[in-house]
């Protein structure tokens, strides 16, 4: 199967993977790098109450011009996410993305439902023919085929296909932008073009309430801007991420809750949780 | 007193209204329709959570060719709600509501504060005059009177007058679209030009929340997608959210916690409740 | 230490803040103010939540045009707040800010990251300058310095010095915009250009969730809305927003739960509450 033969390629040992995944969270709690969001208007207080949760401190601006100040002056980290992208976003996510590289200032993609609507499948061509590529990308299966320039196809924000399928995808992707690729699904894949861990916490749960993945994609910025490499960043976030929603699924009553639990467990997160918790395929 | 007049003028029985908010939601969860929303910007995070904890699937666009691509490939409904309407904005809106009738996609109009404000009166007016129109409108009386073509009063987001003050309002615009409408108040009503439903569920906080009645309207156009007619949508809408709304106000101790409770309710929702807790004005 | 002789200003009793917080919370609850805000994208839910549970009525809109409709009619108060700003919505804000003056509404600056970032700095100076100025003016103390003319440094939303800091450039801001200025820290400071309110509610978890100073610029329009002067609004709003924090902070098990215990906190803050709990620094 397909998805065992995946389980079997993580280049880091659990060990490593959680030190990595303890020493950015204090780093973050520490540091608190301010990442700077373009992101989706649905998405947006999700996004920034979940940076806040665990210690970073999240911006978010319209104006290009204004993004070209804060990654001069203040900012660690800059997220392009384009799920509610427009034209004149756009132009403005290029302003932003031209002032990180310039300012040598890491940037994240996550190229929601690329691949599947037209607009943004040509953007982000288009940002990552030019200039600096991201120090990370984001996104689930379909996304992250589509980004590397499969064939794929995406409903809505959801993949129509399991995460391990995008392994390859990943890290050819990877080659290429010189940085990462975190493959989010059941199991979620972080490749560096040579390396893969393959990390396996997280519940359903986090598909039920609006915004998680696209928070994941912040959360992964933040632990990019205090890491020592983009790969160490994608293996941070997505152990945080997957441990913090196992917590909180355990906590909730319903979707709504779970939210709330969400936020109170990445709030609280220790690095004891990190060491009982992580699950790991080795 | 009209409001009794009103009360009893429902056409169908308890028991049909109880076993169409069943089937519908039974549908929901079974086909998890694609719901693409454009609506407004305050209310898109609980708009979306709303969609997620019932078991539909949101999506929400800027650009209208992106919603081209989408009611092309994969949406089962589509949402207009003109809450923070720009005149950008309804050009995109144009866009849909054309890909929608293209595609045969049903469609559903919240046309918040209609009759109030001038720009969305008027945009109104256009997308009812040209092309297919909406399968159902969901507003408070003000707003179904004005865009009956009556005059009225809304004072921002509210309604300075009962709902039933415009059950006669929304029979004549059903008439118009061939669709059904639906009043929201303390008791809401639907029609379909010739059939009324009056159902007598929901809570007074469900006011004191933002976007409660917007996110109605989204689930409104998730059951119009699986449901066998858009009465039947409008009554199953009506249903699960004031049963929802009702359970959640038992539970919680002020408008925070509704929010969470609301949706918790929503996700945790079974056929029993909606058996033991229908209120249908027969 | 600064700190201390700021503490020292006080120019009212704690009675009678206590009074102008009971009367301004009484008044909000019997009138329901409709506070029109044009607010940043990410801080709209809880802005509009935050009116909700107080009591007020939110209102939000994208154009210009429809703003003056909604000022003529019906709003009661206009907040200004240029989180988000764009070139585009800067136009719209004008038209708002002239429709306010030419209705004899008032109207509340949030000049958020101004003194950082350019557009906006620009947008605020020349809103100053035209026209009639804001009846109050809510930032921290960086954001205050700058809008007072001062030199300042701000790091993304959050100050960077004490709000202590920014009472001498209150004072003065006030006494050029004939109204009240609320400058928000540790100690909240409210100024008319003459008198000082130093208040000493509040909680560091505030700073923990996306919005909650943005919120209180609403809520301090609301307060305006009704209180007798810009100065007892202020009073007021901090009073409120600190009490409410102070009693969610209690009973919070991380940032999650914090924003949930807000909305009820103030959904059920009593006269009782303003009373044993109000902390004014005489």
């Amino acid at each position: 199967m397909a998805r065992n033969m995946a389980l079997d390629t993580s280049n880091i040992t659990k060990n490593e993977a959680v030190e990595i995944a303890c020493n950015t969270l204090a780093a973050i709690r520490e540091k608190s790098p301010l990442v700077l969001n373009f992101t989706n208007t649905v998405v947006q207080p999700i996004t920034a109450n979940l940076l806040l949760a665990i210690g970073a401190s999240p911006a978010m601006l319209s104006d290009g011009s204004e993004a070209e100040d804060m990654l001069r002056i203040c900012a660690n980290a800059l997220l392009i996410n384009v799920g509610t992208l427009s034209r004149a976003q756009s132009e403005e996510m290029e302003k932003a993305v031209a002032a990180a590289a310039k300012n040598s200032v890491p940037w994240v993609l996550d190229p929601v439902a690329v691949g599947l609507l037209g607009l943004r499948t040509n953007f982000v061509k288009k940002i990552l023919a030019a200039g600096t590529p991201p120090a990370l990308v984001r996104g689930n299966a379909s996304e992250i085929l589509a980004t590397a320039g499969y064939e794929a196809k995406t409903r809505g924000a959801e993949s129509t296909c399991g995460s391990e399928s995008a392994i390859e995808a990943g890290k050819q992707l990877a080659r290429k932008t010189g940085g990462a690729v975190l493959v989010t699904g059941e199991t979620d894949f972080v490749t560096d073009g040579d390396k893969i861990a393959a990390l396996g916490n997280g519940d359903i749960m986090m598909t039920r309430v609006t915004g998680v993945g696209c928070a994941m994609g912040a959360l992964s910025a933040a632990c990019v801007a205090v890491a020592e490499t983009p790969f160490a960043g994608g293996v941070a976030s997505a152990l945080i991420m997957g441990i913090a929603g196992n917590i909180a699924a355990e906590r909730c009553r319903g979707s709504g809750s779970f939210a709330v639990e969400l936020l109170d467990a990445m709030y609280n997160l220790s690095e004891s949780d990190i060491h009982s918790r992580a699950i790991v395929r080795e």
